[in-house]
């Protein structure tokens, strides 16, 4: 990582940490299995018809199961959950664990899972587009479903940062490896 | 309006409300025109290489000024700016005012218009992917250069809603109309 980290790269680095993100589980489902992930990068990108854009990392699990149904859910993390929570969908992958056997969570009627604690609201999407744009996807998608969860306040993904103390995954669009000497 | 605010359409509104964004000021340059306009959708959507999605309404100038040189700069709006100052960018078209006539502003290497007070940071792009998705195309940018300008803290689109009431223009991809009997 050395070579990569110009001053220049760093100077991006920081400018960009100024972006503001909220703190999302994507998930999906495919032949009957589910699973869910971490995610920052989340947005809307059109009033009518109401799409949503999401750019996921391709080595995940969640981004092979979308690929396969062409459907997503979006559940949007309260700023009341603990780190043992979020640490529930992040940093490790469903190949090697049951995201959900620990979580509270019901199903869309396309069978996406929707989190419903911890959880303010969520929406379920059809993909309409697939861009790749190199390590990860940007899926387009149709707001199909959603739900109201709690009056809660969301979390931001500053709040994430400086609150809870929390990394971001390697796999993130926003991932910035550690610098030495900066 | 009446006939598409379903209740299910509101529903959706209401769950994409907890979504969070920032405030940013999107400019490009054209032929030695600039121009600069308010969003909120502006992500991050890969690490290495560092590239920035954009969603832009077709019918603003800003819009066909990143179409005609293919870059574009973003302004991370600090917390400390008015509503005063954030009307020097939005709600009004650069086709009738020039909109950098009362703003103070310095210009990326690229022709770039950057934002120089009431903003902590700015990047500039050149656009390697533009994506037609109705009203709005997508535009994923390189980052090819970036400022730090201030150590304030960035306005959430939450601050912008809540204390300087503001509201979502019409152009945006997050824009709801107003519902009379909710």
């Amino acid at each position: 990582m050395a070579d990569s980290t110009t001053p220049e790269i760093y100077s991006h680095w920081t400018a960009l940490n100024k972006f503001n993100y909220g703190v999302y589980i994507v998930s999906s489902v495919a032949g009957g299995r589910i699973n869910g992930q971490l995610a920052n990068t989340v947005f809307q990108v059109t009033a009518e018809p109401i799409r949503i854009a999401i750019s996921i990392n391709k080595s995940n699990l969640t981004h092979q199961y979308i690929m396969e149904s062409g459907l997503f859910s979006i559940s949007v993390v309260a700023e009341s959950a603990t780190m043992i929570f979020i640490g529930l969908f992040g940093f490790r992958s469903g190949r090697d664990i049951d995201k959900f056997a620990n979580a509270a969570y019901k199903k869309s009627p396309h069978g996406c899972p929707i989190v419903t604690e911890h959880v303010v609201s969520a929406v379920a999407a059809r993909v309409v587009e697939k861009v790749d744009i190199g390590t990860h996807t940007l899926f387009i998608g149709e707001i199909i479903h959603s739900e109201i969860l709690s009056e809660e306040r969301p979390m931001s993904y500053a709040y994430y940062q400086e609150h809870l103390r929390g990394k971001t995954p390697k796999a993130s669009p926003t991932f910035q490896p550690p610098v030495e000497n900066k």
